[in-house]
């Protein structure tokens, strides 16, 4: 074989607001040589197993800097995220074909080349560990449950965990691991079917459907008669503003993510009108991306792999599309209250 | 003399939203008995010298718990603030008639009796340092500014650290503070009077009229080419806005007060739309109080003490009203773009 068609996606036009449409996202077909001369020096070719879609990628194509500081895909530049892949070329001697490889820049494509020095890891197929965890369990959403719930809020047994988007990728890990902790965990989310899956499957202790309890600071008044020492915030806005009317002297509030805001420029966005309370209650707000923890990311996998294996923290709920061709709907998912767990796509 | 006639502030009615008035706080004339017997064990009578007059009193007599979660006073109570006073009557063998002490709970009166336990300090009249100033540099605007600086922003030499309400109680010292950490310091005030003080005064490297320059983006843009790592933030709302989109990376911002809300119910104060900016830049966002730093004031009024002693850092700028009465006019001084420096009462 001495080259490979593959579909890829490109960005075509930049979406500033509003989900990303055909008109932003196009999919065309590019050959790509697998003769030896026309591969780089340490670079793979890689066959498209799994990639992760994640909210951070809307926030790629908006065509302007924004609050998330993501690096802004240039028009007709493929686009690319976490994925695993097989290697079926290599010009570095590390990698070997059929190596089975994580790297951070994998082209939403099925087939792309990759400079290894991008690939996250090797993993060792005998690990029993199914494939798609690798970019969620131990991947971004899982990386960043953990920094948020171990690292920044580092709760007390006993303490009230408020987890917003608790059905959604970062929320599934973050429940399980607070309770971990022995903390008391509630999560909102947008309907009845997730607030099943999140008391039944991810063991927080209770949940509500926020498209039902429209009333948030009711809602919170019920879930947290002793008030909130920790709120991961995946959603921001109006949730972020009720979760402030409740919180308890010194609480903490790692912010994660804040979907509620991402398809909006900012000054679209809801403003957030009780700050005062930061102060009387003398609260610590700490933004963060993983990317600045890299440095833990050994110790994260280790406690992750080992909670897995003693059956403290299960295999994670996947929203799996099948298909290279689903990018948009995938994405789009994200964005609506249907999404659950960890939207994945498979690309064989 | 057996008992004196001292009058004093208290609650006629509490104040929801706007500036206080007489309709709120009225002035009554009491009579203190100073035989013996009536004066309580562990208690002193003081002669009032000076009162701080601080944003917090505002939020004290809203009559709701507001986002400062300051104890509300109740109705017909006598107002009380920090306060210097000299010891007329001592029921406590620790203090005796004449010195002069610090107390946390002086009523705004001539004269009040205090129980001793609520004495901060006793004040040694050889120091050299002027009375007003253990209410004010050694006082609690004094050590919100160095908590504010020194331990929660703690700023590397060369950061580039800005101040709203920089000619105020907070801002005088926060900027000296920053300054002899090796900071390029600006501040953000209502005058161009009081521009010129915060530079030729208190040191800052450069400074703006919020009034005159009212796009604060552009004004941020051209004072902080090289963007904000720390904002000590005293006024929140449009302004603390704006300066989270020139945060830099793992910016720090501390939040002493945000007086811009003081005088409205929280939902009609201005929200904050870019918060997503703290994720992006990874932002510490922190709110205090200095109640929960005391076990540190002693670091604190030695360090200084010091500066002052070395011509560090200058004695305060001062706005003394003078009489008991002026209550209502030096509360509303804070509030209005005239005050300058720390508001004090000298009640003699």
């Amino acid at each position: 074989m001495a080259e490979v068609e593959s579909r890829e996606w490109y960005l075509a036009a930049y979406a500033a607001e509003g989900v990303p449409t055909s008109d932003h996202l196009k999919l065309r077909t590019v050959t790509l040589s697998l003769s030896p001369d026309s591969i780089p020096e340490q670079h793979v070719i890689l066959e498209t197993l799994f990639i992760s879609i994640e909210p951070y990628l809307r926030s790629s194509i908006t065509g302007r800097e924004d609050g998330l500081c993501i690096p802004q895909f240039n028009l007709d530049q493929v686009i690319t995220a976490f994925g695993v892949g097989r290697v079926i070329r290599s010009k570095d001697g590390n990698y070997a074909e059929g190596d089975i490889v994580v790297s951070a820049f994998t082209s939403v494509a099925e087939y792309c080349a990759v400079p290894s020095q991008l690939i996250a890891r090797k993993i060792h197929t005998n690990s029993g560990i199914p494939l798609p965890e690798y970019i969620s369990l131990l991947g971004v959403p899982g990386f960043a449950a953990w920094v948020g719930i171990e690292l920044l809020a580092d709760p007390k047994p006993g303490s009230n965990v408020f987890i917003s988007a608790a059905a959604g990728a970062v929320g599934m890990y973050a429940g399980q691991l607070a309770k971990l902790r022995g903390c008391r965990v509630i999560g909102s989310t947008g309907s009845d079917e997730k607030v099943r899956l999140i008391k039944e499957e991810f063991g927080y202790d209770d949940a509500f459907n926020y498209h039902t309890e429209t009333d948030f600071d009711a809602a919170l008044s019920k879930y947290f008669p002793n008030g909130i020492d920790v709120y991961l915030d995946n959603v921001g806005g109006e949730m972020l503003e009720a979760a402030l009317n409740h919180v308890n002297k010194h609480a903490k509030i790692p912010l994660c993510g804040m979907i509620s805001g991402y398809n909006k420029v900012w000054t679209e966005r809801e403003g957030v009108r009780n700050l005062l309370n930061l102060i009387g209650k003398e609260v610590n707000m700490q933004g963060f991306l993983v990317g600045s923890y890299l440095h833990r990311y050994g110790d994260f996998a280790t406690e992750m792999e080992s909670h897995v294996k003693q059956g403290k923290i299960g295999y994670s709920k996947l929203k799996i599309f099948h298909g290279i061709e689903t990018l948009l709907e995938s994405l789009g998912s994200l964005f609506t209250s249907s999404n659950v767990g960890k939207v994945v796509i498979q690309a064989k």
